[in-house]
């Protein structure tokens, strides 16, 4: 069995905030428990959050932003390492960390106040792991920790919730060479256990109720692996 | 909190077998818990499997099959509305339910025997509306029916379960028109919970050993709709 709960009571997140020590006076974590932490707050605590009042849009900017406010549009370019898709004022755009989503993960809900945009951590992978040391030096817990974001996906609508960064876990579950009852060896050979984790958290996080972590507990999955682990290498990838 | 309690004791499944009475009598059901059952188990039920032998390729089925069997490759184009890509011998398609997944949901593994191949279910919203009326005459118990399957994804390693049928719950939760704690409009206006359920019962779902069903409980999703709200009008996706 497995359960998902929700870290209920955070305050609004801001720059420089200790998130593993509110995390762990919010909640009681266990061995080999998952804490699963929503990017923006992760973001919003390393103070990834521009203001558009800085923000000076380009030619390219404007061209894509339709009747979009055009320094919102220059931001998720300067978050792009290639634009994948677009139709203004939408952009799809592959990131540095070579995740594929809509505006590059800038995101101006849950954001600190008004004309500004929060963007995803440098390195999520990274903060992943700052947050289990943190959690471990505060807990003596080992956990999992996974930062997981809301993404779209082509031909199906509505979000899911994926791992951005992850740390104390294997990200994927890894069945090849396994057979089934009757002897045939699976074809599906890889599980995104991190992305259907994340997913799972999102189940109990309320985006408008301000609930931006949860704990999944009762999974096996301790080990080493990053989130980049996810993402799929241009030369497999049918659809670049 | 969100419990997700695997379905365990199950026989394997064969054409004609009763799976609400097989699940009915191996977990104990509860108003508004959620039942997810593996695609496989609700095919091979209906009887949706096709002996290779039977089957004679054409000409496209032995381009696109490359050194596979294209015996394998003409069920695969057999139950495609398109091809989306294809490098030989993958294929990914379309299926005439509008969803887009590798061999168009064709699969052996898990068959029930050599040489035989496990089709989708012809609607498998209907199949999720039949199993919940079937749990519902046997149990009393008002449950939401998710019918799952792993699907890959472009640009990300790894598949995650999705719901291909559902019945008795709601697969998008709507978050238009809803403000974050600073009055933002939320951007993600709705969320595919249908596929993260389908993702957190995989967790628990093992495929070598032969658990395909599983109960998620603690959601409060009643009410009515169909997995085919989870595919993407053609007018609205950028990826067609």
């Amino acid at each position: 069995m497995i359960e998902v709960l929700p870290v209920e009571g955070l305050p609004e997140i801001g720059p420089g905030d200790d998130l593993g020590a509110l995390i762990a006076g919010a909640v009681d974590l266990r061995d080999r428990d998952v804490l699963v932490v929503a990017q923006k707050a992760v973001s919003k605590a390393e103070g990834r959050v521009v203001r558009l009042e800085e923000v000076e849009p380009s030619a390219h900017a404007r061209e894509l932003a339709g009747d979009d406010d055009p320094r919102r549009t220059e931001v998720i370019l300067r978050e792009s390492a290639r634009v994948v898709r677009s139709r203004p004022p939408l952009v799809i755009a592959e990131t540095r960390h070579g995740f594929v989503c809509a505006s590059a993960g800038v995101d101006a809900s849950n954001a600190p106040g008004p004309g500004e945009l929060v963007l995803l951590p440098v390195d999520p992978d990274a903060s992943a792991e700052r947050l289990r040391r943190r959690l471990r030096e505060l807990t003596g817990a080992e956990v999992g920790v996974i930062v997981s974001d809301s993404f779209g996906r082509p031909w199906r609508q509505g979000t899911t919730d994926v791992a951005l960064g992850a740390a104390g876990l294997r990200p994927l579950l890894d069945l090849r060479g396994r057979r089934d009852r009757v002897g045939y060896e699976l074809h599906t050979t890889q599980i995104a256990v991190a992305d259907e984790i994340a997913g799972a958290a999102q189940l109990v996080m309320r985006k408008t109720a301000g609930i931006p972590a949860a704990v999944v507990r009762g999974l096996d999955l301790a080990g080493e692996g990053s989130a980049q682990e996810l993402v799929m290498p241009a030369e497999r990838d049918l659809f670049r």
